[in-house]
C-alpha cells in the first residue's frame, strides 16, 4: 500500500487525474492484477476504462494507512543521516512531520536545523506530554537499544531504525528497521550478468 | 533471503553455531514454517533437532544473492546521506566494498573520507575500466536521473537509490529505492493505538 500511494503521489504530481492499473503497475514496478486484487480487498476504487481517481485513491490508502491525518514524529540523532532526514522535503505529502529532534551533542542542543530546535535527548521523555506516536533512530549503533527503550517509555508506538541492530521492543511497537547493507546486498540477485 | 542473511550474520555475531528455524524466524520476524519453505527451494540446509548451521546457511544464502565474491560498489554524492553511507560499517559482513565515491562540489573532490578519496564526477565513466556493477546514489532529487543515466552508461546494473525519484533505467538494471518518508508512512498501519 505504500508502494502504490508513493506512485500516486507521483502521478498527482505529473497533473494526472485518472491512472490505469496497467500504468499505475509499471510506475510502481508490480503486476496490474496484483494491484487490482490488492485494491479489491478494500472495496472498489477503480471505473472501468477510466482507471482509478489519483486523488481519490491516494486519500483512500492515506485513510487505509492511518495517515489521514498529519502524524508527528521524533528523531533521535542529528549526525549524517539525521540531518538527511531533516533536510529531505518528502515527508509532507505524507502527512507526516519531523515535529522535534534529539540529539546528546552540546554544541547541537539548541539549534535550529530546518525549523527544528534540536533539544537535549535528556527531555526525551516529555514527548509523552506531545502526543507523539512514531520515531526515528538515528543514533549510533551502540546506542540505539538504549534509544529504543527511551522512545518506548516516552509512548512512541513506531520506530524507524536506522542502526543495524535489532530492537528488542514490545509487541505492541512495530519496528521498520532500513539496513542499508543489506538492501545494497539485495541488488546482485537481479543482476543478470555478473 | 537478505532479511535471513541479516538474522544469520547477528547470530554468528554472537558465536552461535546452530539456530532453529523458530529462533531464526523469532530474529528476522517471519513464521517459521516461511523459512523452511523458502529454504526448501534452495536444498535442505537443516537437521532435525539441532537446525541449521549458521555459518553453512550464511555461505549458501551468499552464494543465491550472488555475493559469495566482493563485491565492489561506486557511491555518488557525498552529502549527509553519502556520508553516512562512507562511514557505515556494516557492508564488508555482506562482502560490499564502497570503492569509490563521485562528488560535484569542488572542495570535497580530492578528500579522503574513511579511506575512499572522493573523486570528481565527470571521471565517472571510467567505472566501466574498473569493472564496478554496483551504485549508489545519493545526489539531490533534481540531479538523480541525470546520474542514474551516467551510471547505466558506465556499465552499472543495479543502483541503490536515496532519491525520492522514480528512475527510468533499462530493463536490465535493478534499482532498489530507499524512499524514507514512504518507510515512516507505514508505520501508523500496524500502531494499534492509533
Amino acid at each position: 500500500m505504500p508502494v502504490y500511494l508513493r506512485g500516486l503521489l507521483f502521478a498527482s504530481e505529473q497533473k494526472r487525474e485518472n491512472i490505469s492499473s496497467q500504468n499505475l503497475a509499471e510506475l510502481v514496478g508490480v503486476n496490474s492484477w496484483q494491484i487490482r486484487k490488492d485494491f479489491s480487498y478494500f472495496g472498489d476504487f477503480g471505473i472501468r476504462g477510466v482507471g482509478y481517481d489519483v486523488n481519490k485513491l491516494a486519500a483512500q490508502i492515506r485513510k487505509i494507512l492511518k495517515i489521514a491525518a498529519v502524524q508527528k514524529t521524533a528523531l533521535v540523532g542529528v549526525g549524517n543521516i539525521g540531518s538527511a532526514v531533516l533536510a529531505y522535503s518528502g515527508f509532507g505529502k505524507y502527512n507526516l512531520d519531523i515535529a522535534v529532534a534529539f540529539d546528546v551533542a552540546p554544541d547541537k542542543i539548541g539549534r535550529k536545523i530546518e525549523n527544528v530546535v534540536i533539544e537535549d535527548v535528556a527531555s526525551l521523555w516529555k514527548l509523552k506530554k506531545r502526543k507523539i506516536k512514531l520515531g526515528i533512530i538515528a543514533v549510533p549503533e551502540q546506542a540505539a537499544q538504549e534509544t529504543a527503550d527511551k522512545l518506548v517509555k516516552a509512548g512512541i508506538k513506531g520506530i524507524l531504525n536506522f542502526s543495524p541492530r535489532y530492537l528488542a521492543v514490545p509487541k505492541k511497537v512495530k519496528v521498520i528497521t532500513i539496513d542499508i547493507a543489506m538492501y545494497l546486498a539485495s541488488l546482485p540477485y537481479y543482476m543478470p550478468t555478473i
